[in-house]
């Protein structure tokens, strides 16, 4: 950031007055730009077979590799609106949410996945524009070499798990950024 | 937002390729800049006689009214992170967190509330900068109606009605814009 959003001078990084940390601050009118964590919020679509609906990016990051459907929450909406319009954009599926099973935090860029346990309500899905292939996997034929993000591997490593023990639990985590 | 915080000219909303919503996308240099949600993120912090601490607000909005320790998480900390640094921040309060209780959306505000159960560790606290008090509350005594926030009300509603049953369930929930 190196202009003000408001009036179009630059911003400098100072403390401002009750504040205890640098923010970027207009040198003309002191309007203060704080910047927060983005939310990352989506799916984890069952079948009523137990197959989970994966998409295939067809978009950077990590283009060509698999993901539960999620994105970006949008100003205005609440969480659950946001995780069914990714699942719809991503994979033109309908699904009806269950509970919020896994948060994870990646500090590192200031993101936060939330995903949400949901019902595959039928198979009419197709590739979005953002998605290569949608695809229904069993437990023992998910790509987990070829996932995009870890917190896309650990939610499924856990809900398996818990799937298996027959009680899903909340999960939530905090990851580092990946060794390089 | 009128201007571009990489160069500084003009921004105008239109639907970038791709997109389906009209972002600010500047007319010099292209960048597009996304609006997202906001974190609020804050502790339910519980005293070993069962008393829960409530902050009087010192500041803008709702000034004098109560509310728990909460706060705007912030880019590179983790969503616990940010609920035990609020917690300080507005009582200096020292906490182990425990679960992450509640969550509530308002999107008319695009703000998401998190609210973990947090162990008060001891009873060293004070008012913060931004607290005119800080005190301990039996349930019969909570100040219900002067309370902040919709979302803290809600939230300590179902804690004492969960803690009676001895059986802690994260709440959820989407609050509409206040009638007028």
């Amino acid at each position: 950031m190196k202009f003000c959003s408001k009036c179009g001078a630059p911003v400098e990084l100072r403390q401002p007055p009750n504040d205890n940390r640098d923010r970027h601050v207009c040198v003309t009118c002191d309007t203060v730009h704080y910047q927060n964590p983005k939310l990352v919020v989506g799916t984890i679509p069952e079948w009523e077979d137990g197959r989970i609906l994966l998409c295939r990016r067809a978009i950077e990051p990590k283009l060509g590799l698999w993901t539960l459907p999620a994105g970006f929450m949008e100003n205005g909406e609440t969480a659950t609106e946001a995780a069914i319009r990714e699942t719809v954009e991503e994979a033109t599926a309908s699904v009806a949410l269950l509970d919020l099973y896994s948060m994870y935090n990646l500090p590192y860029i200031s993101q936060v996945y939330l995903l949400f346990r949901a019902r595959l309500l039928d198979l009419d899905f197709a590739p979005g524009t953002e998605s290569l292939e949608v695809e229904l996997f069993d437990e023992q034929d998910i790509p987990w070499d070829e996932l995009a993000f870890r917190p896309v591997v650990m939610t499924l490593r856990h809900y398996f798990a818990d799937r298996k023990a027959d009680n899903f639990q909340f999960r939530m985590g905090d990851l580092d950024a990946p060794a390089s």
